[in-house]
Protein backbone atom coordinates (compact mmCIF):
# COMPACT_ATOMS: atom_id res chain seq x y z
CA UNK A 1 0.00 0.00 0.00
CA UNK A 2 0.79 3.60 -0.95
CA UNK A 3 0.77 5.83 1.90
CA UNK A 4 0.14 8.75 0.28
CA UNK A 5 -2.07 9.54 -2.79
CA UNK A 6 -0.62 12.46 -4.15
CA UNK A 7 -1.22 14.69 -7.12
CA UNK A 8 2.07 13.47 -8.43
CA UNK A 9 0.63 10.15 -9.13
CA UNK A 10 -1.36 11.59 -11.63
CA UNK A 11 0.20 10.29 -14.57
CA UNK A 12 2.43 13.66 -15.80
CA UNK A 13 2.72 14.49 -19.52
CA UNK A 14 5.14 16.07 -22.07
CA UNK A 15 5.63 19.51 -21.91
CA UNK A 16 3.91 21.49 -24.54
CA UNK A 17 5.92 23.48 -27.11
CA UNK A 18 4.61 26.86 -25.21
CA UNK A 19 5.20 25.31 -21.56
CA UNK A 20 9.06 24.66 -22.95
CA UNK A 21 9.49 27.90 -23.80
CA UNK A 22 8.34 29.48 -20.81
CA UNK A 23 9.95 27.15 -18.68
CA UNK A 24 12.87 26.18 -19.98
CA UNK A 25 14.39 29.64 -20.26
CA UNK A 26 15.20 30.26 -16.37
CA UNK A 27 16.42 26.94 -16.32
CA UNK A 28 18.61 27.32 -18.83
CA UNK A 29 19.84 30.89 -17.82
CA UNK A 30 20.87 29.37 -14.53
CA UNK A 31 23.04 26.40 -16.25
CA UNK A 32 21.02 23.40 -17.21
CA UNK A 33 21.20 21.98 -20.52
CA UNK A 34 18.48 19.85 -22.85
CA UNK A 35 21.12 17.64 -24.62
CA UNK A 36 23.38 14.75 -23.73
CA UNK A 37 25.71 13.94 -26.57
CA UNK A 38 24.79 9.97 -27.29
CA UNK A 39 21.48 9.99 -25.41
CA UNK A 40 18.33 10.85 -27.18
CA UNK A 41 16.02 11.31 -24.42
CA UNK A 42 14.74 14.71 -23.92
CA UNK A 43 15.73 15.38 -20.63
CA UNK A 44 17.25 18.18 -19.17
CA UNK A 45 20.68 18.22 -17.04
CA UNK A 46 23.49 20.09 -14.89
CA UNK A 47 26.44 19.77 -12.99
CA UNK A 48 27.00 21.29 -9.90
CA UNK A 49 29.92 21.97 -8.35
CA UNK A 50 30.37 22.75 -4.18
CA UNK A 51 32.79 23.17 -1.95
CA UNK A 52 33.19 19.82 -0.54
CA UNK A 53 31.45 16.67 0.00
CA UNK A 54 29.68 17.70 3.24
CA UNK A 55 28.15 20.66 0.58
CA UNK A 56 27.43 17.88 -1.85
CA UNK A 57 25.99 15.75 0.80
CA UNK A 58 23.55 17.88 2.01
CA UNK A 59 22.15 18.90 -1.11
CA UNK A 60 21.87 15.49 -2.14
CA UNK A 61 19.93 14.67 1.10
CA UNK A 62 17.40 17.59 0.53
CA UNK A 63 17.09 16.67 -2.80
CA UNK A 64 16.54 12.62 -1.65
CA UNK A 65 13.44 14.20 0.70
CA UNK A 66 11.60 15.63 -2.28
CA UNK A 67 12.21 12.72 -4.45
CA UNK A 68 10.70 10.64 -2.39
CA UNK A 69 7.63 13.01 -1.49
CA UNK A 70 7.18 13.80 -5.34
CA UNK A 71 7.67 10.20 -6.06
CA UNK A 72 10.28 11.15 -8.90
CA UNK A 73 13.67 10.11 -8.82
CA UNK A 74 16.95 12.20 -10.65
CA UNK A 75 19.50 10.12 -12.44
CA UNK A 76 22.61 11.71 -10.50
CA UNK A 77 26.49 11.26 -9.85
CA UNK A 78 28.30 12.33 -7.65
CA UNK A 79 31.96 12.25 -6.98
CA UNK A 80 33.13 14.26 -3.95
CA UNK A 81 32.14 17.96 -4.53
CA UNK A 82 30.28 17.45 -7.89
CA UNK A 83 26.73 16.74 -8.37
CA UNK A 84 25.77 15.50 -11.70
CA UNK A 85 22.20 15.70 -12.17
CA UNK A 86 20.03 14.40 -14.95
CA UNK A 87 15.93 15.06 -15.13
CA UNK A 88 13.96 13.36 -17.20
CA UNK A 89 10.31 11.78 -17.07
CA UNK A 90 10.08 7.82 -17.88
CA UNK A 91 6.29 7.63 -17.88
CA UNK A 92 6.08 10.36 -20.27
CA UNK A 93 9.16 9.63 -22.30
CA UNK A 94 9.85 13.07 -22.21
CA UNK A 95 10.32 16.43 -19.91
CA UNK A 96 7.35 16.78 -17.89
CA UNK A 97 6.64 19.74 -15.33
CA UNK A 98 7.59 17.15 -12.21
CA UNK A 99 11.61 17.63 -13.82
CA UNK A 100 11.06 21.81 -13.90
CA UNK A 101 9.45 21.46 -10.25
CA UNK A 102 12.66 19.07 -9.35
CA UNK A 103 15.11 21.45 -11.22
CA UNK A 104 13.98 24.52 -9.59
CA UNK A 105 14.19 22.87 -6.26
CA UNK A 106 17.68 21.99 -6.90
CA UNK A 107 18.71 25.48 -7.69
CA UNK A 108 17.03 26.81 -4.30
CA UNK A 109 19.01 24.22 -2.25
CA UNK A 110 21.87 24.70 -4.17
CA UNK A 111 22.24 28.39 -3.31
CA UNK A 112 22.57 28.26 -0.06
CA UNK A 113 26.08 27.35 -0.63
CA UNK A 114 27.82 30.04 -1.63
CA UNK A 115 30.61 28.86 -4.36
CA UNK A 116 28.33 26.66 -6.01
CA UNK A 117 29.18 26.95 -9.88
CA UNK B 1 3.87 26.79 -2.54
CA UNK B 2 3.66 22.68 -1.96
CA UNK B 3 4.78 20.49 -4.41
CA UNK B 4 2.10 17.74 -3.63
CA UNK B 5 -1.71 17.93 -2.60
CA UNK B 6 -1.54 14.78 -0.79
CA UNK B 7 -4.18 12.50 0.92
CA UNK B 8 -2.10 13.10 4.12
CA UNK B 9 -3.10 16.75 3.90
CA UNK B 10 -6.51 15.31 4.90
CA UNK B 11 -7.04 16.37 8.36
CA UNK B 12 -6.15 13.54 10.68
CA UNK B 13 -8.48 12.52 12.97
CA UNK B 14 -7.32 10.59 16.29
CA UNK B 15 -7.52 7.00 16.44
CA UNK B 16 -11.63 5.96 17.59
CA UNK B 17 -11.66 3.38 21.22
CA UNK B 18 -11.99 0.02 18.70
CA UNK B 19 -9.28 0.94 15.99
CA UNK B 20 -6.83 1.81 19.05
CA UNK B 21 -7.33 -1.64 20.34
CA UNK B 22 -7.24 -3.42 16.96
CA UNK B 23 -3.91 -1.53 15.89
CA UNK B 24 -1.95 -0.75 19.22
CA UNK B 25 -1.62 -4.14 20.16
CA UNK B 26 0.86 -5.35 17.50
CA UNK B 27 2.98 -2.13 18.35
CA UNK B 28 2.85 -2.79 22.12
CA UNK B 29 4.07 -6.05 21.47
CA UNK B 30 6.57 -5.02 19.49
CA UNK B 31 7.81 -2.63 21.91
CA UNK B 32 5.38 0.61 21.98
CA UNK B 33 4.40 1.78 24.89
CA UNK B 34 1.51 4.71 25.22
CA UNK B 35 2.94 7.25 27.98
CA UNK B 36 6.09 8.70 28.99
CA UNK B 37 6.07 9.77 32.65
CA UNK B 38 5.17 13.89 33.07
CA UNK B 39 4.06 13.96 29.52
CA UNK B 40 0.25 14.31 29.30
CA UNK B 41 -0.31 13.85 25.74
CA UNK B 42 -1.80 11.01 23.92
CA UNK B 43 1.49 9.18 21.78
CA UNK B 44 3.28 6.11 21.37
CA UNK B 45 7.12 6.28 21.86
CA UNK B 46 10.12 3.45 21.74
CA UNK B 47 14.00 3.06 22.33
CA UNK B 48 15.63 1.66 19.39
CA UNK B 49 19.04 0.35 20.15
CA UNK B 50 21.59 -0.37 17.44
CA UNK B 51 24.98 -1.42 16.70
CA UNK B 52 26.44 1.64 15.87
CA UNK B 53 25.84 5.22 14.67
CA UNK B 54 26.12 3.72 11.05
CA UNK B 55 23.07 1.84 11.60
CA UNK B 56 21.17 4.49 13.63
CA UNK B 57 21.82 7.07 11.06
CA UNK B 58 20.59 4.60 8.04
CA UNK B 59 17.68 3.88 10.25
CA UNK B 60 16.85 7.91 10.12
CA UNK B 61 17.32 8.27 7.11
CA UNK B 62 14.82 6.08 5.33
CA UNK B 63 12.05 7.55 8.04
CA UNK B 64 13.28 11.25 7.07
CA UNK B 65 11.85 10.24 3.78
CA UNK B 66 8.54 8.88 4.65
CA UNK B 67 8.58 12.01 7.53
CA UNK B 68 8.48 14.23 4.73
CA UNK B 69 6.12 12.05 2.52
CA UNK B 70 4.02 11.72 4.79
CA UNK B 71 4.12 15.61 6.03
CA UNK B 72 4.46 13.82 9.36
CA UNK B 73 7.32 14.46 11.70
CA UNK B 74 8.75 12.56 14.58
CA UNK B 75 9.93 13.65 17.62
CA UNK B 76 13.09 11.88 18.22
CA UNK B 77 16.16 11.58 20.06
CA UNK B 78 19.73 10.27 18.84
CA UNK B 79 22.72 9.94 20.67
CA UNK B 80 25.27 7.59 18.80
CA UNK B 81 23.58 3.45 18.35
CA UNK B 82 19.96 4.55 20.57
CA UNK B 83 17.32 6.35 18.93
CA UNK B 84 14.37 7.21 20.87
CA UNK B 85 11.23 7.85 18.93
CA UNK B 86 8.00 9.91 20.34
CA UNK B 87 4.92 9.85 17.62
CA UNK B 88 1.67 11.60 18.68
CA UNK B 89 -0.41 13.91 15.74
CA UNK B 90 -0.19 17.59 16.53
CA UNK B 91 -3.08 18.12 14.55
CA UNK B 92 -5.86 16.33 16.25
CA UNK B 93 -4.34 16.05 19.62
CA UNK B 94 -3.80 12.53 19.57
CA UNK B 95 -3.13 9.53 17.71
CA UNK B 96 -3.74 8.86 14.75
CA UNK B 97 -3.61 6.65 11.56
CA UNK B 98 -0.46 8.75 10.89
CA UNK B 99 1.46 7.66 13.92
CA UNK B 100 0.32 3.78 12.99
CA UNK B 101 1.99 3.96 9.99
CA UNK B 102 4.88 5.70 10.68
CA UNK B 103 5.58 3.30 13.58
CA UNK B 104 4.82 0.30 11.18
CA UNK B 105 7.88 1.67 9.20
CA UNK B 106 10.03 2.13 11.35
CA UNK B 107 9.53 -1.51 12.98
CA UNK B 108 10.19 -2.73 8.88
CA UNK B 109 13.57 -0.38 8.81
CA UNK B 110 14.23 -1.55 11.94
CA UNK B 111 14.25 -5.10 11.12
CA UNK B 112 16.85 -5.18 8.43
CA UNK B 113 19.21 -4.95 11.54
CA UNK B 114 19.91 -7.92 13.20
CA UNK B 115 20.85 -6.92 16.81
CA UNK B 116 17.82 -4.30 17.05
CA UNK B 117 16.54 -3.90 20.37
CA UNK C 1 38.28 -3.42 12.91
CA UNK C 2 38.60 0.13 12.64
CA UNK C 3 39.11 1.84 9.40
CA UNK C 4 40.92 4.85 10.57
CA UNK C 5 43.24 5.28 13.59
CA UNK C 6 43.14 9.17 14.41
CA UNK C 7 44.00 11.83 16.24
CA UNK C 8 40.25 11.94 17.81
CA UNK C 9 41.71 8.61 19.47
CA UNK C 10 44.02 9.82 21.42
CA UNK C 11 42.01 10.12 24.83
CA UNK C 12 40.39 13.46 24.98
CA UNK C 13 41.00 15.65 28.10
CA UNK C 14 39.11 17.94 30.26
CA UNK C 15 39.42 21.79 29.42
CA UNK C 16 41.29 23.94 31.30
CA UNK C 17 39.60 26.82 32.81
CA UNK C 18 41.83 29.47 30.84
CA UNK C 19 40.94 27.40 27.54
CA UNK C 20 37.26 27.17 28.85
CA UNK C 21 37.20 31.33 29.23
CA UNK C 22 38.55 31.47 25.75
CA UNK C 23 36.70 29.10 23.56
CA UNK C 24 33.32 28.78 25.76
CA UNK C 25 32.99 33.07 24.93
CA UNK C 26 32.43 32.85 21.19
CA UNK C 27 29.85 30.01 21.67
CA UNK C 28 27.91 31.72 24.35
CA UNK C 29 28.01 34.68 21.97
CA UNK C 30 26.30 32.17 19.53
CA UNK C 31 23.50 30.95 22.14
CA UNK C 32 25.22 27.88 23.53
CA UNK C 33 24.29 28.04 26.74
CA UNK C 34 26.77 25.47 29.39
CA UNK C 35 23.94 24.18 31.87
CA UNK C 36 21.06 22.44 31.28
CA UNK C 37 18.29 22.40 34.39
CA UNK C 38 18.30 18.76 36.10
CA UNK C 39 21.32 17.77 34.23
CA UNK C 40 24.61 17.90 36.48
CA UNK C 41 26.71 17.10 33.49
CA UNK C 42 29.30 19.33 31.99
CA UNK C 43 28.22 20.22 28.77
CA UNK C 44 27.29 22.99 26.55
CA UNK C 45 23.78 22.88 23.98
CA UNK C 46 22.07 25.13 21.66
CA UNK C 47 18.22 24.87 20.17
CA UNK C 48 18.49 25.65 16.34
CA UNK C 49 15.52 26.58 14.44
CA UNK C 50 15.31 26.37 10.86
CA UNK C 51 12.92 27.24 8.25
CA UNK C 52 10.97 23.53 7.79
CA UNK C 53 12.59 19.69 8.39
CA UNK C 54 14.41 19.82 4.87
CA UNK C 55 17.08 22.51 6.09
CA UNK C 56 17.03 20.54 9.43
CA UNK C 57 17.86 17.72 8.26
CA UNK C 58 20.74 18.79 5.50
CA UNK C 59 22.35 20.35 8.99
CA UNK C 60 21.54 16.78 10.67
CA UNK C 61 23.23 15.51 7.62
CA UNK C 62 26.64 17.26 7.57
CA UNK C 63 27.28 17.10 11.36
CA UNK C 64 26.13 13.38 10.71
CA UNK C 65 29.84 13.11 8.78
CA UNK C 66 31.61 14.92 11.05
CA UNK C 67 30.50 12.93 14.17
CA UNK C 68 31.67 9.28 12.31
CA UNK C 69 35.06 11.26 11.55
CA UNK C 70 35.51 12.56 15.01
CA UNK C 71 34.37 9.51 16.47
CA UNK C 72 32.08 12.01 18.67
CA UNK C 73 28.79 12.00 18.44
CA UNK C 74 25.96 15.02 19.46
CA UNK C 75 23.17 13.83 21.96
CA UNK C 76 20.35 15.86 19.72
CA UNK C 77 16.58 16.04 19.51
CA UNK C 78 14.77 17.06 16.34
CA UNK C 79 11.02 17.45 15.70
CA UNK C 80 10.27 19.41 12.51
CA UNK C 81 12.29 22.25 12.10
CA UNK C 82 14.11 21.85 15.42
CA UNK C 83 17.13 20.55 16.26
CA UNK C 84 18.37 20.83 19.70
CA UNK C 85 21.69 19.79 20.68
CA UNK C 86 23.85 18.76 23.50
CA UNK C 87 27.42 18.25 23.47
CA UNK C 88 30.08 16.87 26.10
CA UNK C 89 32.42 13.86 26.00
CA UNK C 90 31.73 10.60 27.92
CA UNK C 91 35.33 9.88 28.06
CA UNK C 92 36.57 13.09 29.95
CA UNK C 93 33.15 13.47 31.78
CA UNK C 94 33.41 16.88 31.07
CA UNK C 95 34.05 19.43 28.19
CA UNK C 96 36.59 18.83 25.58
CA UNK C 97 37.99 20.02 22.66
CA UNK C 98 36.15 17.80 20.95
CA UNK C 99 32.47 19.63 22.06
CA UNK C 100 34.28 22.89 20.71
CA UNK C 101 34.98 21.92 17.49
CA UNK C 102 31.43 20.41 16.73
CA UNK C 103 29.77 22.95 18.23
CA UNK C 104 31.98 25.85 15.47
CA UNK C 105 31.57 23.21 12.52
CA UNK C 106 27.29 23.40 13.84
CA UNK C 107 27.87 27.01 14.01
CA UNK C 108 29.18 27.16 10.52
CA UNK C 109 26.67 24.62 8.68
CA UNK C 110 23.66 26.42 10.23
CA UNK C 111 24.85 29.40 8.88
CA UNK C 112 24.02 29.08 5.20
CA UNK C 113 20.56 28.57 6.07
CA UNK C 114 19.26 32.39 6.51
CA UNK C 115 16.60 32.51 9.10
CA UNK C 116 18.86 30.11 11.88
CA UNK C 117 17.32 31.18 15.59
CA UNK D 1 41.84 23.09 9.13
CA UNK D 2 41.14 19.36 9.14
CA UNK D 3 39.54 17.76 12.02
CA UNK D 4 41.61 14.87 11.56
CA UNK D 5 44.87 13.40 11.12
CA UNK D 6 44.38 10.06 9.99
CA UNK D 7 46.32 6.85 8.78
CA UNK D 8 44.50 7.41 5.46
CA UNK D 9 45.95 10.53 5.43
CA UNK D 10 49.22 8.43 4.76
CA UNK D 11 49.66 8.64 1.34
CA UNK D 12 47.70 5.18 -0.07
CA UNK D 13 49.90 3.15 -2.45
CA UNK D 14 48.79 0.62 -5.38
CA UNK D 15 48.46 -2.35 -4.63
CA UNK D 16 51.31 -4.65 -5.46
CA UNK D 17 50.81 -7.65 -7.31
CA UNK D 18 50.52 -10.39 -5.10
CA UNK D 19 48.10 -8.12 -3.04
CA UNK D 20 45.70 -7.97 -6.00
CA UNK D 21 45.73 -11.77 -6.33
CA UNK D 22 44.37 -12.00 -2.14
CA UNK D 23 42.25 -8.94 -1.90
CA UNK D 24 40.39 -8.64 -5.73
CA UNK D 25 39.52 -12.78 -5.40
CA UNK D 26 35.95 -12.27 -3.34
CA UNK D 27 35.64 -8.93 -4.60
CA UNK D 28 35.14 -10.20 -7.84
CA UNK D 29 32.94 -13.38 -6.27
CA UNK D 30 30.74 -10.72 -4.78
CA UNK D 31 30.21 -8.95 -8.43
CA UNK D 32 33.09 -6.65 -8.66
CA UNK D 33 34.66 -6.05 -11.91
CA UNK D 34 38.28 -4.49 -12.87
CA UNK D 35 37.30 -2.99 -16.00
CA UNK D 36 34.76 -0.47 -17.68
CA UNK D 37 34.66 -0.18 -21.44
CA UNK D 38 36.06 3.34 -22.51
CA UNK D 39 37.84 4.02 -19.08
CA UNK D 40 41.62 3.40 -18.72
CA UNK D 41 41.46 3.39 -15.12
CA UNK D 42 42.59 0.82 -12.61
CA UNK D 43 39.11 0.31 -10.87
CA UNK D 44 36.89 -1.47 -9.33
CA UNK D 45 33.08 -1.17 -9.91
CA UNK D 46 29.80 -2.76 -9.15
CA UNK D 47 25.82 -2.37 -9.61
CA UNK D 48 24.02 -2.58 -6.56
CA UNK D 49 20.12 -2.93 -6.96
CA UNK D 50 17.95 -2.82 -3.98
CA UNK D 51 14.25 -2.93 -3.73
CA UNK D 52 13.49 1.07 -3.98
CA UNK D 53 15.03 4.39 -3.25
CA UNK D 54 14.55 4.29 0.35
CA UNK D 55 16.98 1.05 0.85
CA UNK D 56 19.02 2.11 -1.82
CA UNK D 57 19.23 6.06 -0.01
CA UNK D 58 19.90 4.38 3.03
CA UNK D 59 22.86 2.22 1.98
CA UNK D 60 24.30 5.61 0.38
CA UNK D 61 23.56 7.35 3.50
CA UNK D 62 26.01 4.63 5.20
CA UNK D 63 28.45 5.04 2.63
CA UNK D 64 28.99 8.75 3.08
CA UNK D 65 29.64 8.36 6.39
CA UNK D 66 32.78 6.48 5.65
CA UNK D 67 33.61 8.11 2.80
CA UNK D 68 34.42 11.28 5.05
CA UNK D 69 36.01 8.72 7.83
CA UNK D 70 38.34 7.73 5.18
CA UNK D 71 38.37 10.76 3.05
CA UNK D 72 38.48 8.65 0.29
CA UNK D 73 35.24 9.17 -1.93
CA UNK D 74 33.33 6.85 -4.21
CA UNK D 75 32.28 7.71 -7.18
CA UNK D 76 28.53 6.95 -7.68
CA UNK D 77 25.63 7.18 -9.96
CA UNK D 78 22.43 6.55 -8.76
CA UNK D 79 18.57 6.42 -10.14
CA UNK D 80 15.85 5.03 -7.94
CA UNK D 81 16.81 1.59 -6.51
CA UNK D 82 20.08 1.31 -8.90
CA UNK D 83 23.43 2.69 -7.35
CA UNK D 84 26.16 2.41 -10.03
CA UNK D 85 29.84 2.55 -7.69
CA UNK D 86 33.39 2.70 -9.07
CA UNK D 87 36.36 2.90 -6.68
CA UNK D 88 39.88 4.18 -7.52
CA UNK D 89 42.73 6.05 -6.16
CA UNK D 90 43.35 8.82 -7.58
CA UNK D 91 46.32 9.93 -5.09
CA UNK D 92 48.22 7.06 -6.48
CA UNK D 93 46.50 6.54 -9.90
CA UNK D 94 45.50 2.95 -9.25
CA UNK D 95 43.99 0.72 -7.07
CA UNK D 96 44.83 0.93 -2.95
CA UNK D 97 43.77 -1.03 0.02
CA UNK D 98 40.99 1.77 0.52
CA UNK D 99 39.56 0.49 -2.54
CA UNK D 100 39.04 -2.68 -1.03
CA UNK D 101 38.09 -1.68 2.29
CA UNK D 102 35.48 0.85 0.96
CA UNK D 103 34.37 -2.15 -1.40
CA UNK D 104 33.97 -4.09 1.86
CA UNK D 105 32.21 -1.60 3.68
CA UNK D 106 29.68 -1.29 0.91
CA UNK D 107 29.08 -5.00 1.00
CA UNK D 108 28.51 -5.42 4.43
CA UNK D 109 26.52 -2.45 4.08
CA UNK D 110 24.27 -3.58 1.52
CA UNK D 111 23.96 -7.34 3.15
CA UNK D 112 21.29 -5.50 5.07
CA UNK D 113 19.25 -5.63 1.88
CA UNK D 114 17.67 -8.93 1.41
CA UNK D 115 17.17 -9.02 -2.36
CA UNK D 116 20.52 -6.86 -3.28
CA UNK D 117 21.35 -8.02 -6.83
Amino acid sequence: RRLLASSAAARPTVLSADERVKVLKPLVDAGWRTRISGDERDLIHKDYKFNDFSEAWAFMSRVALIAEQMNHHPEWFNVYNTVRVTLTTHDCQGLSRNDVDMALKMEQFASTFTSTG
